[in-house]
Parts: C-alpha cells; sequence; structure tokens
C-alpha cells in the first residue's frame, strides 16, 4: 500500500471510526459467540499473496465485531471507564506515522520533552505537591506508565532497591536475598489483584491490613502489623494505598496513612487508577489530601480522562528512586546529552525499553478539552451515578453497598449471594447491559460504572428498568423465593 | 469535538500522516534542539477553554517536529529498524476506535481469539514447532508483549516460580528466599541490557558466559559455569540465548545451547527481538534451528515486520508456565467461561492487565502483504546491507567488525578509538544520516542498521559517500593522524 491508497483508505477508515462509534448503541454490548467461535471463521495460515483493503474491512464486520465487546456503548457498564475520545484518535494517528521509539532523548527530543510537560500539566490540573513536578530543575517528575500494574511494580521495586541500599550501606555483610526474605509490603484488603501481584513479582510478602466499615484501610491495623512485623524482625519498607478501589470505589485516608509512613520511614505509593482524574474538579480534590506524604502516585487518564489506553501517569518526588533502581548503559543507548542534568531518558523510568510518544495524545486531549471541558465530563458522570444511586434507594428490594462517591454504584438485591448470582447472570445473558460483579465482606454485590463518553441520563434510566424487570423475573423464579427479600 | 468534525479531521490527519511520510525524506533525520527547547515553545499550564484542532496542528510543525528524530527517514540507520507500514496504522486506527481492554476472553472475545490465532499464523510462518501453536487443544501458544524486555522478564519469573515450586515439593522447610538466594540466570556476554535488568528485577544472579569470535556464546563456557556454579551449591535455573545480538547481530549456536539446558532441565528462553523476521525466509530458517529445545521464544514484529509498535511475539511449550506464575483472580475479572480451557485470559500471560487489540495490525499487515510480500521486504533489507558492506569492504580504511548475516553492518576505521569516535561525532553532528555506535571487545564501532521501510540502495550509496567525507576530514584534522591508519 502507498501513500495514496493510505489516502484514499485512511479516510475510508475515519468513517467507519465515526460510523461505528454514532451507531454503536445499536449494537448488542456483549457478543453471542462461543469459545472458539473465530478459529472456524479464518484460515489456518497468512495468504501467500497480498488480500486487498476490501477484503479484510469486509472481513471486519464479519469475523470481529460479532466477538466484540463494545467498551463503548452507552450500555457498556462494567468494570471501569477506558476512555475514548476523538481528539485521542487523531492524536494515536500521528504518534503510528511518527513512530520513534522514546527510551532516550536523543532517540526523539519531542517525544521525551512533551511528556515531561504533559506531566506537568497534568500535575498541576490536579493539584499536586510541587515536589512531584519536574519543572526547570525539579527532583521529581512525571511518566507515562502503560498501565497501573507496572506503576505499582515499578514503585515496589524502586523501595527494594533503596531500602536494600540503606540496609547494606550499615551492614555491608547483609546480602540482598537476606534482606528480601524480611521485606514486608502492606496494601487494604481491598487494594487491586495487582499489588498482590507486584508482590509477587518483587519476591516480597505482601500484607493485607484490613479494611473499615467505608472500605478505607485502618490506620491503627496498619500500625499494629508494623510493630508485630518489626517485633518479629521482618522489615517493612512499602505501603500502597489506594483512593478508588476497584471493587467499590473506597478511599483510603491518606492523612491518617501519610503520617505513619513518613515516620516509618516506609515508601508510600498512592494508586488512585480511576479516581484520580476526578481530583481536577476542586469538589473531589479533598480526597487526594495527604498525597504530600507519598513518594509515588499515579492514576490513568486512559480510563476517565478521555485519552484513551495506554496513558498511565505516575509522578515521583525523586526521580533518582527510578532512575537509580534500572538504569543501564550499554553503549548503543549512550548520548552525547545524558549526563547534562537537564535531560531525561525515560528508559530509566520504566520496565520495557520502547515506548511510543504517548504524550500526543494528553497534549490533544488537554487542550480541545479544556481543563473546564474536562471538569464538566467528569462531573457529567458522576451526576449520572448519583441518578442510578436514586433510582436503586426508591426501590426497596434494592439496597446500596458502599457510599457512592464518584462514578460507580455498588448495589444488591435484599437476598441471597445466590439469588444476586441469578440476577446478575439474567442481566448479562439478555445483553442489553453490561455489569461486572464484586465481592464485599463475602457479599455478591453488583456494581454499575458509568463509563461511556456518550451515555446519558436516558440510557441509565432505560438500564435500571431493565435490571428492575430482571429482579421481577429472577425474584418469581421457582425455589428462589420473593420471601426472601428482607424488605 | 463530535462524529462530523472527526470526520473533517481525521481525513485531515490521514493527509497530514501521508504528507509527512512521503516528504520525510526531505527533513532532516535528527533535530537541531538542544535539551529544554520545548518547555519554552508551550505554556506552563493547560488552557481553561477548549482550543481548536487549527491552533493544535500549526503547533504540531512548530514545536513538535522540531524535536523529532526522524525514524522513518531512510537516512535512519541508527539502532534498529521500528517498523512503520500503511496497513498497521488502518488497523491501529480500528483498535483505538473499538478501545476494548482485552485482559480476559469476556472481555473481548474477538481480542483474544484473533490474538490466539494471529500467533499460530505468524508461528507458522516461522516454521516454529508444533508446541508453541495454540490450536485447537495445544498445550503452548503466544501471547502479544508490550516489548522483549517484558517478554525476557516474564519468562524469567516463569521460570522463578517453575523451579521453586520444584525445590519446594521436594524439601517443604526451603524459604522462597533462601532459593533465590542461590538461583543463577545465564546470557551471553552479548546479552541485551534488558536481560540483566529482567534479573535485577526478578532478584536473581545473572551471569554473562563469553562469547567466542562470532560474538556467539560458548556452549563449553556454559557447561564450565552450570558445573562451577552447581558444585558451589547454586542452583541454575534459566538460560537466555539470543538470536541477532544487539550490537553486532550475532547468533547463539541453540544446537550446542540447547541440549545443555535440556541435560540440566533450565528454562530456555530464546530472544530473537530482531532477527526473528528473518525467520519467515526459508533461506535464514536454519538460523532458529534449535528452537525445539527451547521453553519460549521471542521476537518483535514491530521492529521488522512491519507492525508498528508495540507488538512483541511471544510463544512458550506450557501455557500453564506462564498462568501458573501470574494468576490471581478478583471477582471482578472472573467469567462464566473462564475454565473451560478452551479459552484464554491473557491478562496471565503478561505483566499488566490491560492490553489493546493488538492483533488487528497483524492480521491487517500479514494479509496485505502476504508471506511473499513480507519475504520481499526481508530480503530487500539483508540485499541493502550487503551493498553496504561491500562498499565498505572497497575502502582499505575502513574494516567489517562482525559477519553481516541481515540488515546490519558494523564497521569501523583501522583506527583507534579516539578516531571512531570522533568520526561518528562529525557524521552525527552533520545531520545527513544518523547512526549509533557499539562496543566489542573494547573496540569503538559504528553500527548501520538498515531501517526505513523506503530506503534504497540510492540512500545506502549517498549515505556511504557521506561516511567517506567524514572520514577524510577526521583524518585530516590535525593530532588525529592520517598515520593511525593501518591500510
Amino acid at each position: 500500500m502507498n501513500a495514496s491508497e493510505f489516502r484514499r483508505r485512511g479516510k475510508e477508515m475515519v468513517d467507519y471510526v465515526a460510523d461505528y462509534l454514532e451507531g454503536i448503541e445499536g449494537r448488542q454490548v456483549f457478543p453471542d459467540v462461543d469459545p472458539g467461535y473465530l478459529r472456524r471463521l479464518i484460515p489456518t495460515t497468512a495468504p501467500q499473496e497480498p488480500e486487498t483493503f476490501e477484503d479484510i474491512i469486509k472481513d471486519v464486520e464479519k469475523i470481529i465485531m460479532p466477538g466484540v465487546t463494545h467498551w463503548h456503548s452507552p450500555y457498556f457498564f462494567a468494570y471501569f471507564p477506558t476512555a475514548s475520545s476523538y481528539p485521542a484518535m487523531l492524536a494515536d494517528m500521528l504518534c503510528g506515522a511518527i513512530g520513534c521509539i522514546g527510551f532516550s532523548w536523543a532517540a526523539s527530543p519531542a517525544c521525551t520533552e512533551l511528556e515531561t510537560v504533559m506531566m506537568d500539566w497534568l500535575g498541576k490540573m490536579l493539584q499536586l505537591p510541587e515536589a512531584f513536578l519536574a519543572g526547570e530543575a525539579g527532583e521529581g517528575g512525571g511518566v507515562i506508565q502503560g498501565t497501573a500494574s507496572e506503576a505499582t511494580l515499578v514503585a515496589l521495586l524502586a523501595a527494594r532497591t533503596k531500602v536494600t541500599r540503606r540496609l547494606q550501606a550499615a551492614s555491608p555483610e547483609l546480602t540482598q536475598a537476606a534482606i528480601m526474605e524480611k521485606l514486608v509490603a502492606y496494601a487494604s484488603d481491598q487494594a487491586h489483584s495487582s499489588v498482590e501481584r507486584a508482590g509477587l513479582i518483587g519476591g516480597v510478602r505482601l500484607k493485607a491490613i484490613p479494611s473499615d466499615d467505608k472500605f478505607a484501610m485502618q490506620a491503627s491495623a496498619l500500625q499494629e502489623a508494623l510493630e508485630r512485623d518489626k517485633a518479629a524482625g521482618l522489615i517493612p519498607f512499602f505501603v500502597v494505598a489506594t483512593l478508588g478501589t476497584t471493587s467499590c470505589c473506597s478511599f483510603d485516608n491518606l492523612l491518617e496513612v501519610g503520617p505513619i509512613c513518613h515516620e516509618e520511614g516506609l515508601w508510600l505509593h498512592v494508586d488512585a487508577a480511576y479516581a484520580g482524574s476526578a481530583f481536577i474538579c476542586p469538589e473531589f480534590r479533598h480526597l487526594l489530601n495527604g498525597v504530600e506524604f507519598a513518594d509515588s502516585f499515579n492514576f490513568n487518564p486512559h480510563k476517565w480522562l478521555l485519552v484513551n489506553f495506554d496513558c498511565s501517569a505516575m509522578w515521583v518526588k525523586k526521580r533518582t528512586d527510578l532512575t537509580g533502581a534500572f538504569r543501564l548503559d550499554p553503549v548503543y543507548l549512550r548520548h552525547s546529552h545524558q549526563d547534562s542534568g537537564l535531560i531525561t531518558d525515560y528508559r530509566h523510568w520504566q520496565l520495557p525499553l520502547g515506548r511510543r510518544f504517548r504524550s500526543l495524545k494528553m497534549w490533544f486531549v488537554f487542550r480541545m478539552y479544556g481543563v473546564k471541558g474536562l471538569q464538566a465530563y467528569i462531573r457529567k458522570h458522576v451526576q449520572l451515578s448519583h441518578a442510578f444511586e436514586a433510582l436503586v434507594r426508591q426501590d426497596t428490594r434494592f439496597e446500596i453497598c458502599a457510599e457512592v462517591t464518584l462514578g460507580l454504584v455498588c448495589f444488591r438485591l435484599k437476598a441471597s449471594n445466590k439469588l444476586n448470582e441469578a440476577l446478575l447472570e439474567s442481566i448479562n445473558s439478555a445483553k442489553k447491559i453490561h455489569l461486572v460483579p464484586c465481592s464485599l465482606r463475602d457479599q455478591f454485590v453488583l456494581r454499575f460504572a458509568i463509563c461511556s463518553r456518550t451515555v446519558e441520563l436516558a440510557h441509565v434510566q432505560r438500564a435500571w428498568e431493565h435490571i428492575q424487570e430482571m429482579a421481577a423475573k429472577v425474584l418469581r423464579a421457582p425455589g428462589d423465593g420473593t420471601a426472601e427479600i428482607k424488605n
């Protein structure tokens, strides 16, 4: 395909994309296929001779679309939102064309420098403490990671290196393994599974701290665990606090947890993967209070800030904590500016070596929406979740299971787990809307997350009517018994 | 921006992209900017009010392009190629529009299933042993990782888990730390820095095995190291063999290294990040012989197979080795099909949780080029590198420093490191072409990698003439002395 065919096909694809997104409401949100459906529809080997674009685009509707879960349908209320906006898509086209791999400053200066400045812009939108910004001569700064999982892992590894070096400086006879055996990381029992995974990968123990009745980490329980572990000869080194947990969007209290970490010399990582975007609104910024105690902070603009995946924003107060943990400099990656202190080689900040020009997406989105446009977007989603909450509260057969702060509503029938599982099963089988569950204190709970960029009050109302219908069916089913309802 | 404005702006962007790539030869390959250039050109904070697309696209030429290293210029001969093709860009537009996050089968069945089948297609193109293919009921299979660094790390972590479980099954009193302290991984002294990094992250020792006069790992030296380490009470568990090293594109001999790993029960990971694409040509497939001894194999279609970054193809013989190492199943990610055995939840195969619909790029590229088109592309690059090699060999002031097998030529003036450094410096300062160096046995060597999709013999010839001119200047410079040249 040459440039002239690309001009033609590219424009057809732009129309296909616009058609898809404009018409997405008409597509069934969850597909009808069974496992293995696709293999039967396509050849077992790649073609020897070239095929035409027409062949392929026809197959998109025939083979791909029937198996797609439409995350951007206004009837998709599962997981958390994943961002999608036209400005981000335009930027991604440009990113693909420039196609540089920005592992060092020299590998494409614009790629590195725009990222540093965009992370400063975003940090200021969140009113992050100055120490997290790069500015002209700051010791901190931001980096785009692929996902929050990677950010947590990078923070844990940096903290592991830092504590190991400190202990070895004091007692040179200590081996790394002898230290690692005693290291302990902590997170609330509501933290995301990726935190547990980071512990597994990093080869350190992770302990779950019980959460309170608001599903927030109990600071007193953290303090007790630290005392107990230190008395047992273990070495606490790392705490993950979550702002906006995946199960129910609860918030750890940084003003309680932060001072403990500060006093004990522990690395505090704050994971606000979903909720972080909301902190650009002054009325939600208080949830971030205490971030001044953190060593690293992360959230995902690719969830709720209209910047398409992947774009996970991570800041650290001391960039040398990251670069010190990962720095390796083979000759083929060295360049003449690298020790100038002015420049940033982002390969030392992350797990992979390669990286795309992802800050273009932030630049396009921030400029084309403006801060006010982004705030309005967040506020609309929060209003919709409260509207759904109000609908649930009007139906006495249901209960709300956790405080609704942002765009997630956790709810259930006042009935057994079995009945609630049946309700979810019937909803997801009908495929008019799509939800996923969570588990809160052994209760099976349904999660209703405001996700789509185009979701309106009418969709939320229709979704609720549908849930009510499904509930009525489940409650009528023999053996499941309405009697169970405790209203 | 609504769909109708996206239709308009998207088409403008398609033209901008085509214009950029058609005109890239006219742009200076390496930028003139100094560190910090960009911050001075843009505001210190995001705008409050929306800006227009016109404002932004104007700034692309004013602010971004002056700082871009043009990786797709036919005068870019640095690092290794990074893929760029129109079919991949079209697929990426579709990927952005669908915008699903494919961490589980249910999260978007098409995303998972197309990936499995594309990895089978690609595995067959390489004639990988059947054990690496998923097929209908295979125990192995492929997955798209972000980068080769991640693939190496995933393999090392899976191997670490496997050996730890085996040892703990035999001796339940062994702690993980006690085992990790003794684990040893091995790679050639020519292996990529990401291998060393994987060892650091995984908390295990990595030993460099000396390479021979062809820069290939010495199997005898590996065997000796294993004996020595076992005698010292250490536990060898993991070997990385490299096909196509970054410095000079040398090849470890899998037929020598493989049987040793097999005999000793070590996990063999084969990293063919750059070279792997060439194995779709029968005349290069012999370099992959011995892959049947490997547990995992990886290469980057995003380097040399026209699939834009990121797309790193990794296969394992036993998928349970990966899923066993990483599997964690919170309720919000469970779905009804997950234990059917028919389906794949790729989140258990990788470090991040989220993942894009990257297999679309493979599907578009494989179909629109056909296997023959891809083979022709590889062959053209190899011919161009041999053409450059021939030019170098005709000039007796220069020498070739490593066998030219694929698209990389390592060469230098027959002179001191200092003079060769001066030569590279003068080439990269002139900015007509762009190269990076490497170090081979303490010699400073220039790397000439065939990179761009649009590079032709004329560009290679012009580049060589330019190098000759720069060499003449460097050799004329006072104090550097032509006398040094040993021709």
